[in-house]
């Protein structure tokens, strides 16, 4: 049987409950899990904010395991094999869009805790293909959040054409942002952190912030005019879009990733003036991820997370909705024991 | 002594007036006007909707004419030289922008018809760099228009790499929506027009779409769901974007050109599910001009217009705001006789 840590109802405390083993299809792998990283989308899920949460749930999509069973067809991997698993666990491997490598973007993918089993528990399954092989520098403990935090702020860089020329900034220092920051000082930008909490600052010039903008302080913002590249905002909140919009040079990107559910204002004139884009994306490829972890293990790079044993899920949850996580939490799978 | 119709103040029908010449910068040349468009954009500055008109103001930015003087250290052109001017009058030469060939997105260009003179006259100024040479086989009564219309909606198929193997829509059938239609079925593309008027389907086929879709018929959109690589949008009215976004395939750009004063509603998760863009852009470089009367030197791509005395150029104002011009108001210049 696969022990995990449910939800149960809307709104209820998570508790443990007992399920089959699924017979897993042909291209199906299963993984032991080690650590499932607490992604917002969970809480959103738990929390039915998204109206596609079917109860009992078991969330978690940010997972690290070893493969313990595979299906007749599976081919990819080894049993004992070390491998991660994010948001999205099955595409079609066949319509325009997987076959041109951006099985991200397939229409019919399944998403590991929409109407299936996730990470928090014993064991999760997913196709194959979506199931990567983790660098061995890496460590399980903290990798977990790079298959969705991770992979998120990583797949912009390689759609939106960012350059180490480019003068960057990221909006929101939780679980992307302060992974982002990360990235995109080892990819050779110069990076300007946006935070609301300037207490924050010696830790996003640790990370690889070159400058920090207080986002109380309009001043702040004024010197920026006209002059990032490319913005990532990783914030699920409305934020002063148009003040973000001026910070753009020409031909500068504002993209979104933080799942901001209501409309967002923007202005055709601050687009066509200066040729500004906005725009967002989901998580990325398996191709992508895996430049993703071969980027993170060549730059030591790795989520700064705090660990909890998967039985205190709860606790872990509390402490997300409270704000104050740094800058990820990840279970550490007990329940095997 | 030039001879020009001006608008004396807001609302007022335009009138002649008469002023010097002026004296040539270096790089600056004249041009005796020939021809030119009459643009919407006129039609704001002389009614100031964008609050930046000052009176008298010589409107007119779609210009045909024949270099007539050159500045003392203007080599591009000589005189008798057949060119065409836009909106764009100079830029800077020496700026991040200039020095990339992005002229168009100099942080201190000149406008020509703003603080200046423009085409509703017998000559007109501008740096050599924006005036450009005209295929001997296009004709000086209809080519005005690419200047301002024909180059916004062509740059766009540059700078977001609009492709031959992509299906694409263009909003509205003004003076540039019907040049866009052109340029997307020589691109190679299948082009699908969005119209409010249904009785132009034969217009549009004529000009080059391959369907016409009529924005009163939800269930012509639903056809379109997730189906469009880029859709340009020419119009500079609220539209129902939520549609049109919907009908992007995922890496689908809608692309902003119509001057839209007022925010638009952006749904952030219809732009991360499918990893959609929201963009715009301002006119195109010297360089892209070129390119673009090449290709329709080569295509035998023209605007299709009216043509009226500049004598009457209260007439064709008339009949542009009316919205009944097919598809652009061309003033032929007759103060010069």
């Amino acid at each position: 049987m696969i022990r995990a840590m449910a939800a149960l109802q809307r709104g209820a405390p998570l508790v443990q409950i007992e399920y089959e083993h699924p017979v897993l299809r042909s291209q199906e792998i299963e993984i032991a899990v080690s650590y499932c990283g607490v992604c917002h989308s969970d809480l959103s899920m738990i929390e039915n904010e998204w109206g596609m949460t079917h109860y009992p749930l078991v969330a978690g999509h940010e997972i690290v395991g070893i493969v313990v069973s595979l299906g007749r067809g599976a081919t990819r991997h080894k049993i004992g094999d070390r491998v991660g698993l994010g948001w999205f666990s099955e595409s079609c491997m066949s319509c325009l869009y997987c076959m041109s490598g951006d099985h991200n973007l397939c229409l019919t993918h399944a998403q590991t805790i929409v109407n299936r089993n996730g990470g928090f528990a014993t064991h999760v399954s997913c196709h194959e293909a979506w199931a990567l092989p983790l660098p061995s520098s890496l460590a399980a403990s903290t990798a977990g959040p790079l298959f969705c935090a991770g992979i998120t702020v990583f797949n912009p860089l390689l759609q939106l054409n960012v350059s180490p020329i480019h003068k960057v900034g990221v909006i929101g220092l939780g679980g992307l942002g302060h992974i982002a920051i990360q990235f995109l000082n080892k990819w050779g930008c110069e990076v300007t952190a946006f935070t609301r909490s300037p207490e924050k600052e010696s830790d996003l010039k640790k990370l690889g912030a070159h400058a920090v903008i207080d986002t109380h302080n309009p001043a702040h913002y004024k010197r920026l005019s006209k002059s990032l590249d490319f913005i990532i905002s990783t914030v699920n909140a409305q934020l002063d879009w148009k003040m973000y919009l001026s910070c753009l040079a020409p031909k500068g990107k504002l993209h979104l990733v933080g799942a901001i559910l209501n409309p967002i204002p923007v202005e055709p004139m601050a687009l066509i003036d200066r040729q500004r884009t906005v725009s967002g994306s989901p998580l990325g490829s398996p191709a992508n991820c895996q430049r993703m972890l071969d980027f993170c293990a060549r730059h030591s790079i790795s989520p700064i997370t705090e660990e909890y044993p998967l039985s205190k899920v709860n606790n872990a949850l509390e402490r997300l909705k409270s704000g104050n996580v740094r800058y990820r939490a990840v279970l550490k799978n007990d329940l095997a024991i």
